[in-house]
């Protein structure tokens, strides 16, 4: 059968010949005489690819020696949570940038759980068509952290610069644009991400934490959520989600075979800008976000008109063009470009569009 | 390839069908033109995925109408927080039976989170050779819940009865024992199980709980550590772990496709039986648990000589007979003969402990 293209947010697509080969091996891996999902966690089979998981990460990244890997369970969601738990008694109180929807999360989480925490810039009353300018001078001298969410899935925005927090570790929730291109590690305090747009199937989640970090954590908070815990046993404290980092390694090793993420990154520019150049060249869609905050990964556009957004999702949808819809919260449409999407992918959505366009004159 | 007799504790053996299913569609789901594993969760396709895999798990165990049932992540381990953040606020404090390592693990998680915990029996002076008999009078009346673990995987023991407890919910970890027979639901205030020795590859957890014990969770807990929340969105309060979902959506069908889990629990007592009688019938072997604490699921003996220990589970390696190794913490010899686990792999396992007694005498 053939397969579509889906511009799905999260979980979205995966490399075909990634794919292709967990297919073929699923049943029986390698010499092993079983499936990876049936592995014990402690066999060597598995953890040599566990290891090898990291070690391609590792490389893909540039990560340095100083900062840990973990592999993770519950979504970026429970590091919401886990950032204060770990973090936030190295002072006592943190700072954060709302700049879309689960910034927003983050910063409630902490609230939630009655910390001392404070929004020191949000670009809320414009819609988030940007994110922030963030300066040093900000930022409480006395915070534990600042936390960011580097990639704004649903409104298509990015920062186009790592901010400036002096000695202030920048948490940075990186899960709809990790290993898209390369990034300067060593500027983040910890990095984490959900699996399920770029890496891997939803149920895997990477923290990447300096290790001068791991020292901070609530001696009452939950064990499971303690990155020092995780770090001192390599991921390995109860049984980890064994098959979705197994696809994740996978993933890893599709990319180094590509190039790694410089040609990564020039793959995925071209197709962002194959889609804005059009965006900009036209004025039935408009794009909204403001130009130094495009997103590379996500890219939003609207008709102006919610029937017609509507009806183009769906005509989109039957034409063989997934998932194209906006988010629930902000409607619209939204095309996740991510490293799986092929630049065929692309040129298919721009050619729907024109025709989309042609055939459905606005009033 | 040929597929090995993989006696794993967890992840562990699964049914060959379901393996070969999942190989089948993994690149291209039904008509749907993608992987389950890119699917978005929010699509219609998904989510009949995952509203099947709860109807299933439903009707396989009967699982009255009061009780949610909710995809979480994190394993059993999360769940030794979240059932006192959940639940503790009932009426303060909590009691524990401690018959093994996971339930000591559940009641030291409590301990370290700073509540008030009781122990209130322990078969540790016996290294966990039988399960405690608890009596509704040894509760404490005000007691939050009373947690136990139901079957222990490391010592191979199992409650032959569920403990009474009058009005105090029952909260019990079945990570090692669910959908291996029929057990009444309503008996139980909370149940939860890790899915990867009975139910799916590793990174799901179920929790069934029921409707009244939603009410107590701790304002400033962690969103995601939350039941009440995980029940309102249906486990889609985030990104649930769609694929190791589909995974145990499989198996549910695979049981049901057997007859339901008065079959699996004929399947799985003569495997017992099998077993069992062969122990109790020679004396090169020793199997350390009392009979009436037997488990169904996870089968341990020792020669009694360490060396021969580790021999045997060296030579049943490369006989086919994988991961017999008892738990690095108890050593010995542990068969776990989940649902699995084919009638065949008992009889080979028997017939490698007949010849390995005869090949190695004892001094």
């Amino acid at each position: 059968m053939n397969r579509v293209f889906n511009f799905s947010a999260g979980p979205s697509m995966l490399p075909l010949p990634v794919l292709e080969k967990a297919a073929s091996e699923l049943v029986c891996y390698g010499e092993s005489g079983m499936s990876v999902m049936e592995m014990s966690h402690r066999s060597p089979d598995y953890e040599a690819i566990i290891k090898d998981a990291e070690v391609m990460l590792r490389r893909l990244m540039n990560i340095p020696d100083n900062y840990k890997v973990l592999f993770l369970q519950g979504g970026a969601s429970t590091q919401f949570a886990a950032v204060p738990l770990n973090l936030i008694n190295r002072t006592g109180k943190a700072d954060y940038v709302v700049s879309g929807q689960f910034s927003g999360k983050a910063f409630k989480e902490a609230q939630k759980m009655g910390y001392d925490v404070k929004c020191i810039a949000t670009t809320k009353d414009d819609n988030f068509d940007h994110v922030p300018t963030v300066t040093r001078d900000m930022i409480r001298p006395d915070a534990s952290y600042l936390h960011i969410c580097f990639n704004n899935t649903i409104y298509g925005t990015k920062y186009s610069y790592i901010p400036d927090t002096g000695d202030i570790p920048l948490v940075a929730d990186l899960s709809s644009c990790i290993i898209s291109e390369p990034i300067d590690v060593s500027k983040f305090g910890v990095i984490y991400a959900g699996a399920q747009k770029n890496m891997a199937p939803a149920g895997m989640t990477l923290v990447i934490v300096r290790e001068d970090l791991l020292n901070y954590a609530d001696e009452k908070m939950p064990t499971m959520l303690e990155w020092k815990t995780m770090a001192e046993n390599d991921s390995m404290y109860n049984t980890p989600p064994c098959y979705t980092i197994y696809m994740a390694k996978l993933v890893y090793e599709w990319i180094l075979g590509l190039g790694g993420l410089d040609v990564m990154k020039e793959m995925n520019q071209k197709k962002a800008n194959l889609l804005y150049d059009y965006l900009d060249s036209q004025d039935y869609y408009i794009a909204p976000v403001k130009k130094d905050s495009r997103s590379m990964m996500n890219v939003t556009f609207v008709t102006g008109n919610a029937d017609l957004d509507k009806k183009f999702a769906s005509e989109a949808g039957k034409a063989g063009l997934k998932n194209l819809k906006g988010h629930r919260s902000v409607g619209g449409m939204r095309a996740s470009i991510y490293n799986a999407m092929p630049y065929e992918g692309v040129e298919a959505l721009i050619a729907f569009m024109k025709e989309f366009a042609a055939n459905n004159p606005k009033a």
